[in-house]
């Protein structure tokens, strides 16, 4: 199996991915890593570069770059090349903590969807108080979804959380603004009946002060309201944490008293830290497409090198397409 | 000036209503207030009845209760008794902690729309880290909006910091995904250029994550994406509070010291509690319509009689009507 991963994705790049990829061909025997970058860059953080090969490039996609534009004119980018090595059959999966639109921009170009799929859905794995977390789709890959996406995401979702995060029966919730059903938009009253007749474990509506709490596996909504859920809940994580510092330190005796308790605050801290979950795939792609948190270090980027392994490992995109099948049959026997 | 109060609705009800409304009494002469609700139960609480009459009844709307069934047959309901009085002209304002659907269906049905006004927009007052707080709507009242409705919306929410809150220029946002223009769904991209068609301060798109640090002083959006980011930013703040208490009581140490910080913690924790900022005023009906949040105490129950006041004393809604007046003459001479 080969993975390959852009270079220059990210702020800490090359260095984060290339340590995160030296230490996941040591504990992974049949794993091979191909690095695009800037190759005089990465070499210097290779010390041992069994299974890993370089391909060089010094063109990078920006994050204030535009997405579509990018991906068009700057053919010979990190990103790009990387993804041109799952395109050509050269890579299994591919991972960038680059742009984000223009990962999914060229991921939708150039490795395509899954027939059966409408939209790819963009889906983070978000923190939960008992630490165990819950997939989030759609964040942003498809800002306009109709109710046969949403369903589109379920499958997905409970065949990811079942098959990689061995969940046995992931419960799989609908986004919405209360838990009766009938609430919502438009969008969420068409999804609702759609998802109670699918080949997996339907709990209903979910409200969005909910899902810290772990009150689902696999939540679906619109692009739109997903990234509002993730920025606002990253938002007011790092407004109450900005409020604790401020009110600690304005004192001298309770920024005493605050230092003796360094270590929990970083504790509470990294269990908040999503980037700690792994990346976010791109579902509904022919391969595993994963973009890594912006501020990722090697570690994150190392637990981003097992979760796109163990996609292809369990053979995460073939599942999806022979259960879309399986409902495209229900579906013309009129049994759906 | 009178202001009617449901005097059953909320769990601190009627004693939390009861001596707010006493100690607004003391502190504006002008003011008298009408109590909807068991008489007996009230009574107990008023110590001194100067300006402060009651209207008995036993009915009351429950907060599990649906909406708009509820409104039709509980039409002896101190919800409902309580706009009845606004809508026969015998208050000029009613405040409940009740259903929040149930006060928005007799609200539209008893006080009614503004002329010009599609549909009206629940607008809470979210905190902020400066402590000064924002306005957020809609946070449920329609949700299917279209881009008319968030140029309304911010019209409403452009007068009401403006006179109420007494912000000179109040910055005016689009809640969005990204702060570029041209980001976000069918619903933002064409609310963008009606938005910079406003007689007020349009600042453009505006990211959930940035709400808290208080980017700006009116924010607009559709009813399910406003529901979201409140219930999102509540639950992650009590999330997080959860992980933190967890953390400190983990072992006697932490405890220990953690006892010391207490009044720091609680500090904080009042200045996430949104309920501080006063009730969520309904914009876009005849008179002031004010939610009092479900868990209110005197204090807050206090907080929204001051903004109801204020809001009969700045003449908002005769505000509203003048300046969709303008907008109409505006348009019909083709300068919109």
């Amino acid at each position: 199996m080969r993975i390959a991963m852009d270079g220059m994705g990210g702020d800490k790049a090359p260095k984060a991915p290339v340590e995160a990829a030296m230490r996941a061909i040591k504990q992974f025997p049949n794993l091979e890593i191909t690095i695009v970058g800037n190759e005089a860059d990465i070499r210097q953080y290779i010390s041992d570069d069994t299974r890993i090969s370089v391909i060089h490039t010094t063109e990078k996609i920006e994050d204030t770059d535009t997405p579509t534009t990018a991906v068009r004119r700057k053919k010979d980018s990190s990103m790009v090349l990387a993804i041109k090595e799952v395109k050509e059959g050269r890579a299994d999966a591919v991972i960038s903590a680059g742009n984000t639109g223009a990962l999914m921009t060229a991921g939708l170009l150039h490795v395509g969807r899954i027939k059966g799929i409408d939209r790819p859905a963009l889906a983070p794995m978000l923190p939960t108080l008992d630490g165990k977390g819950f997939l989030l789709l759609d964040v942003g890959a498809n800002m306009d979804a109709k109710s046969e996406h949403l369903f589109q995401y379920a499958v997905m979702g409970h065949i990811y959380m079942q098959m990689v995060k061995k969940r046995k029966t992931p419960r799989v919730g609908l986004l919405n603004v209360g838990t009766e059903e009938g609430k919502g938009n438009e969008l969420t009253k068409q999804a609702f009946p759609l998802l109670q007749e699918g080949n997996f474990h339907f709990i209903g509506n979910v409200e969005a002060r909910d899902l810290l709490t772990g009150v689902g596996d696999v939540i679906v909504c619109d692009g739109f309201s997903g990234n509002l859920v993730l920025k606002s809940t990253e938002g007011a994580g790092r407004s109450l944490f900005s409020l604790i510092k401020t009110e600690l330190m304005s004192s001298l005796f309770s920024k005493l008293v605050a230092g003796l308790l360094k270590s929990s605050f970083l504790r509470v801290k990294a269990k908040m830290d999503y980037s700690e979950y792994g990346g976010a795939a791109l579902f509904g792609l022919k391969a595993p497409v994963i973009k890594s948190h912006g501020s990722s270090d090697s570690t994150a980027f190392y637990e981003t090198i097992v979760q796109a392994k163990d996609m292809v490992e369990e053979h995460v995109v073939t599942t999806i397409q022979s259960e879309l099948v399986k409902y495209e049959q229900q579906r013309s026997k009129g049994e759906l």
